[in-house]
């Protein structure tokens, strides 16, 4: 029998129609698409028939499947001849795990291709916010607020001091202690946001700033999965003045 | 007469199967698109008949046509009551003054929306090589080489302290100066990468080191647009160890 093998997508960060071209071709070829809770599942509707769905409900981040079991999937698929898709929210290269997937196939000889995906931190352009934006910063810092010891990252120290937009993904549940190492480099007035689901239909941009934001989530009902934003770029939002001004801010 | 809009869609890096299915629809609704000449003009196919297309020949980063000038031919175009969309390399919202656009049209009167993209910073992936990984870093660190100004970003120097994987754009003629600020931060032997003209078909993948990256540039025939990397997720590369054994590093 030949070997099947595996493509690993990204399947974007909700909005349906925030998936790549080559992503769709790839989900229409397959036989086998294991797929995480984060990923929108109208993606599906791109399966030819007969092709067969396994929910890995690998809640990004938290894994109701433990990544062992994932890995142990996908060989035993693609060994039985399958085109197996893997669906990962965003791009399955940005705090995805989905290189160790995909070694962990090809220790067994399985071949491997990526189709990389909109991540969540492009979620700032779909609400208007820009990354970065001339006069105003030359960077932005991407960090995962917690490492796998589920410590606070130390890079979140050096991101405070410096000038890049800094995106914070997986730290909403820890947000007041985020937002003090910002605050204690003296940003306390720097604009700051939280994206939630961002580009589902309940999606929700909240604006404040360093200051403010953790309380403002505390009385919301913005709920994971989430990133928080830190930096200048924020306040380019069009609501930003009008609210900074209701606020008493500015 | 009714007054246009814009939507400024974003391309991809060069491969049109990795656009998205929303800026396919924006394109295919299109009554004029503005495109750069870094946006691969296969996409332009999906325009329908009778639709303008309009070359505004802003080599990412050079630009021939000024940047005042787009912003009044979108202008233009659009209190004429057409659907505009202004195509950009990337994310229409990372290193790309989609927002100068979106707010001068606005002072217009002009309504605006943004499609993201896949952007240059996600070809790590297409070339298998992890933006992040669990064990080797908690974050990544996305830098423009070169500011308004034509100097070196002063974040560069913050960054090669830093533990991120360091993607930096628009870099590729100063990769001397800019490596050798990681060589002074004692990271000669950190893995590091170009990646030229991505996902195009004459795409190329460059491996190294800190220390001998820029000679391996200078000596081969890469050409921007470009990214530079560096960290050591760059070395989790398939062909990356062989590679090191083959040059004497490992
Ligand atoms: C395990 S990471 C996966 C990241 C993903 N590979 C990407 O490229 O976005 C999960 C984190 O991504 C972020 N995330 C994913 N989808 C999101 C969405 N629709 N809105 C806001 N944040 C999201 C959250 O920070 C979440 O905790
Ligand atoms: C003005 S910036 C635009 C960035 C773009 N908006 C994005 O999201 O990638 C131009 C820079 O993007 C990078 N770039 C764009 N397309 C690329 C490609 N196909 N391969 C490598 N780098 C690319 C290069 O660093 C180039 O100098």
């Amino acid at each position: 029998m030949q070997k099947g093998k595996l493509t690993l997508v990204g399947a974007g960060p909700g909005d349906p129609d925030l998936i790549t071209l080559k992503a769709i071709k790839a989900l229409e070829r397959a036989d086998v698409i294991l797929y995480d809770a984060l990923v929108n599942p109208d993606l599906l509707h791109y399966a030819k028939d007969g092709a067969k769905h396994v929910f890995v409900g690998k809640r990004c981040g938290k894994h109701s499947v433990p990544q062992e079991e994932i890995n142990e999937l996908i060989v035993k698929y693609a060994l039985e001849g399958n085109d197996v898709v893997r669906l990962k929210c965003g791009d399955p290269f940005i705090f995805a795990r989905g290189k160790e997937e995909i070694e962990y196939a090809e220790n067994f000889g399985i071949k491997s291709e990526i189709v990389v995906g909109i991540s969540s931190i492009n979620l700032l352009g779909h609400y208007n916010i820009p990354i970065t934006r001339r006069g105003i910063n030359e960077s932005f810092w991407v960090i995962t607020a917690v490492t796998k010891e589920k410590k606070l990252s130390k890079d979140l120290d050096l991101a405070a001091q410096s000038n890049a937009t800094c995106i914070i993904l997986m730290g909403l549940r820890r947000i007041e202690e985020i937002l003090a190492k910002f605050n204690e480099a003296g940003k306390a007035n720097v604009s700051a946001a939280v994206i939630s689901k961002g580009s589902h239909d309940d999606g929700k941009l909240l604006l404040g700033n360093v200051g403010n934001l953790a309380e403002k989530v505390e009385s919301s009902d913005v709920k994971a999965p989430a990133i928080i934003v830190v930096g200048d770029v924020v306040s380019t939002h069009p609501d930003f003045a009008k609210l900074m001004k209701e606020e008493g801010y500015l």
